[in-house]
């Protein structure tokens, strides 16, 4: 019998204890459950940067699998606890949107506003329901694999759309969604934005901040020493990088930057 | 059967490889142990915060989880390794009071001065007792559960007060413990250094360095945009907080600023 | 029946969402591996920085561990990914020198060019072979563990010399090779670089940067404070360290010093 696997997606970052007080409340419950951490590192608060962690990522986790996330800047208020039933895994958290990218690639969802509060640990605190609500749920969801039991089917959960390029101008107007480790600049931008003679030729009309970009490589190694280069990255995105180096840190550029593309 | 549940809390980062050596190094002996890491950045040499981090933590987790506690500048010294064992848990560390935390919530505590040198990672260095005295005595102990095969029992372990808040002059002094990673103050006050007043009324009177703060909110969730207010937080501590903001920033404060309460 | 370990060694930091896509692709494998972190910090694309963060780990793990190092500034090219059979272990990485330092330590090795497509995530990105190469070949790895059919045995793996010390002038010369979480400064020099008269005096004549050391203590805790000391570190390398400090700072060094050590 494998273990039950479950993941954790926060802004809590790694510098104290919280990460380790998620692992030991689902642990207490379930301690089969193999805990796999996606990211703590989501930007504090920040719902857009969360919502793009757990949708890049999810897909490449195994059926049945639960995932927690906790971005919650409305925790302890009127905003609901939920259980997404997606096409063969599950996700925990709060009705604030922060599922918005899952809500796009998954058909159908059904989503349940987590009443049962019996699967809570009581006393429930005002500011941690990571610990007191989501961790609870999810390894009690890990042993009766029962959605149903959480509580019922709403349809009014929140969604933000996720930021996609506009067209304007004969320009495609589009942002930086985030910096990577490497410092590469992620955009908004897909394969499908780029023409097939874009793609074939290897060549695009990019200007990010005040940087224009006319080279689309394979990958970022083809770049040379110094030189801003642009291609398609491994989550499908539009990415611009430096070979060896950070585009970030070379260009003077930071999430929310904006690109434009010209439409050949 | 469920696996053996052991622990980290160490100041060794995550920067390099030496939480991957201590997890090997379990594992060299019992590869069916779960490690979870509870947090690798205390403080430096910092046994105060490496205290609070665990005591913090640990209650949260299921009987018989064992754990690892390596903040210890003394390594290599005369300082022992000790073998505390708590109501339901076990807790491995240097004899140096970073279990004080543990030691004022577990009554009673068996603490025994980790003697089987058979048990060592053989030859043991002078720097790295995480590597050759405690991850395998917590390994061993992992398969036994034979704490006593360990060592003799100690009545002479170190131990120091956890700050607490003093009275004077009509007031409460206190501390900042420490800034988690949102920003927030966790001051040494709880719950019941409150007036019953206070507490229903959601008022108080609070001086952190030259700010003084009012409001006691349910969660920061109920603060103004850039307001500091007040709530007793998940630990049990009266925080600072600004909401969706660091107050750590915003009012330019940080662990150990002095914090006084008007008794009402 | 043990799980099987797979480790990983990254330059992707945790600051994202790779790290989780890379475990959630060995599960969907093989969803009863238990995944380790060695680091995730190795400093981006430095290969000797990897080199170092695996030789330094993998020898304290069990029998049969597969170790999944990606330091890959070349993915995407025509850089082979190798599958390097140890004494006991496993090694999957880029054909780069990152597996150098395993190479000094392990006789024999079997090194194989991993051609076995099949095994791999399809489509194969340019950018991301953590997840479409490296993290799926490990999971059927530790499935199957039939190497042989991972791909055909090389000879031509590119490798470098991890830094020596060398001899000029009544001199040895050697290096900063890096710096760890507590600051110490951690050199090229072993004990038999030492005199032997050295070792047991507890005295030596060391250069690093400007500075002058001249005390060889067993472990960082004998130095006094801001004073700095060295050490034979619990790798084996001679260390620089200020006790409960930092050396980096103290001393305004960091990696690629160079240290002279004059042989008595």
């Amino acid at each position: 019998m494998t273990n039950p696997i479950i993941t954790l997606t926060t802004d809590y970052s790694t510098n104290d204890h919280l990460v380790g007080v998620l692992k030991g409340a689902i642990l207490k419950i379930n301690p089969d459950a193999q805990i796999i951490d996606i990211t703590h590192q989501v930007a504090p608060f920040d719902l857009l940067d969360g919502a793009l962690a757990i949708a890049s990522a999810y897909p490449y986790f195994p059926a049945r699998t639960i995932h927690v996330v906790v971005v919650d800047p409305g925790v302890g208020t009127e905003r609901r606890p939920l259980l997404v039933s997606g096409q063969n895994q599950y996700f925990l958290a709060p009705d604030n949107g922060v599922l918005s990218g899952v809500y796009e690639r998954e058909h159908p969802v059904i989503v349940r506003n987590i009443t049962s509060e019996h699967y809570f640990a009581q006393p429930v605190s005002k500011t941690f329901h990571g610990r007191d609500v989501f961790a609870p749920v999810a390894a009690w969801l890990s042993k009766s694999w029962q959605p149903g039991s959480m509580g019922e089917e709403i349809t009014d959960f929140k969604r933000f759309t996720m930021p996609k390029p506009k067209e304007a101008d004969g320009l495609l107007k589009g942002v930086v969604l985030k910096v990577d480790a490497f410092g590469n600049l992620i955009t908004n931008f897909r394969a499908e934005d780029l023409s097939p003679e874009s793609l074939e030729k290897g060549e695009l009309s990019l200007q990010v901040g005040s940087h224009a970009i006319t080279k689309l490589v394979p990958t970022f190694a083809y770049g040379s020493a110094g030189e801003p280069v642009s291609y398609i990255g491994s989550s499908g995105y539009l990415e611009v990088a430096v070979n060896k180096g950070s585009a970030s840190k070379a260009l003077g550029l930071g999430r929310g930057t904006a690109v434009l593309l010209v439409k050949k």
